[in-house]
């Protein structure tokens, strides 16, 4: 294939943007630092309140997000303060005193109406989702297990007991999700849980003490009892269920044999680029189904038909 | 300059390795999550146990880490299991009763043993030191305030209260930290608490709702103003103080123009190539103190040189 093939090849083939990314509001660290300041952004009539049903949003008729006046607010709720909107508007959120939170993914029938929301909506409910659940789990302190409450705009809690005065901050847990390579082909596994059919990248959370490419090697021999080298970085997600980084990588194997870990895995096989380009077009002989547009998963399939074509 | 010369250059100038990285332990997940076998890992004459006094190693004659018998572990201690060490004997740590933890950077005497300590006992020991921290800042559940205890070989705290019943997971913090790069220059940052002449790549946390991508450029525009465009993933860290983990990027700006967050830094500048080359060969003349070698801000500095060449 000549360089001109490729070329054109890449540009048909254009990678959709990542899905939870793009936040177009300005998360304004200074207003959040500064009390005086953020009261006045609390304080103005345009100021606005994310309307959440527990962690759920209410859908617009456009499937988009819906903002109420902030007065809104349930008593006692704690607020996070989002940001600021094109309009300069402060946009918040509540997590109401009676919330449990969850660390469950989104129920299926959820996940459908998110998986269609505009772009910039989904991506403001993301941050969004992640900050409130945060608060709802984190009502007391890891510490010393007295009350904490809501500071700095609801980007930190505060242990209320003046004998500890612990800070906490919202959790960000970095996950590795990774395509590994063997000629030509690409590993991926279907754990229980997926949609009959489904599979997807191998993915699992980097613990203390290890880079982002020794955590790829690691997750790969503990779920598939494949080794894996040049281990390479793509893109990130950030994924609201419930507050994970998504860093999406490359590897290439040498011997192919596959071992399962039956704990994690319920299959894991090797696909030939044809197969993936099949299942990417959602064709009914593709011997698997790919993951849903807004995973990152799908975003490395199609960046690999991409870049290998 | 020829395609050989840089070559040439990049060969002369081979990367270090990454500190804190390279722990050769295996973790051995399957015996974590199997109360049997970890049981049996743990009863074994030949099990080790880190010495630390506190968070502190305890150095041995050849400044590495010094290891006891198990059995000489704390009354009540919440023990990690660490992994496997290559003569298959099982390594663990211990979180006293009555430690607090800590939040703060290691202190200049301690940081100074650790640069010098041994790559593969300095892997361990960044590991170890972030679990044996969260646990000793975990001991109370902050979903319910009751107490939590060490579960999975000490990878999970759960909930000890019944109606809760909720598992606590270690923390592992991502953090950016960026090369700025403009007109072949690069922007540093100096932080109050940096030793006298000290400038490094300017850092921040990933948020909730936000990708690598997306932090790196949040953080440049709110501590000094620029604006970046094309950020590239370069390498990753764990850092032990508590528990981040470093990803390191490289971004380009277009205006140069800087405007300091004086809440962050204390100075912010670009240098030029020979400044940076000076301040890496620790010349007398250079402008301004690299970070130490354990610093992944550092190898983005050598990374730099070795590949803009
Ligand atoms: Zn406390
Ligand atoms: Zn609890």
């Amino acid at each position: 294939m000549t360089t001109t093939d490729t070329l054109a090849r890449t540009l048909a083939r254009a990678l959709p943007p990542i899905a939870y990314a793009g936040n177009p509001l300005d998360r304004a660290d200074a207003v959040r630092t500064d009390p005086v300041r953020l009261a006045a952004v609390q304080a103005a009539p345009d100021a606005q309140l994310l309307v959440l049903d527990g962690l759920a949003p209410e859908f617009g008729a456009d499937g988009g997000l819906t903002w109420a006046p902030l007065q809104s607010a349930p008593d006692g709720a704690d607020l996070v303060f989002l940001g600021l909107d094109e309009a300069g508007r402060g946009c918040f959120a509540a997590a109401a005193p009676g919330l449990g939170g969850s660390t469950a993914p989104a129920a299926p029938n959820l996940r459908a109406l998110l998986d269609a929301m505009p772009a910039r909506d989904l991506a403001i409910y993301g941050g969004a989702r992640s900050l409130v659940d945060w608060h709802a789990r984190h009502r007391f302190c890891a510490r010393c297990g007295h009350a904490t409450q809501a500071t700095k705009g609801g980007w930190q809690r505060s242990c209320t007991n003046a004998d500890c005065g612990a800070d906490h901050f919202p959790r960000v847990d970095p996950v590795t999700i990774m395509l590994v390579e063997h000629d030509g082909c690409l590993l991926l596994g279907r754990q229980p849980r997926f949609p009959a059919g489904r599979y997807s990248a191998l993915a699992g959370f980097v613990e203390p003490g290890e880079t982002v490419e020794e955590a790829v090697a690691r997750e790969v021999l503990e779920e598939a009892g494949v080794r894996v080298r040049d281990v390479r970085y793509v893109a990130s997600q950030p994924w609201p269920y419930p507050s994970s980084l998504m860093i999406a990588c490359h590897a290439v194997a040498d011997d192919p044999t596959i071992t399962i870990d039956q704990n994690e895995l319920e299959d894991a096989r090797w696909f030939t680029r044809e197969e993936v380009s099949a299942a990417l077009e959602g064709r009914a002989d593709a011997p698997f189904g790919a993951p849903t547009h807004t995973a990152v998963a799908r975003h490395l399939l199609e960046w690999w038909m991409a870049h290998r074509g």
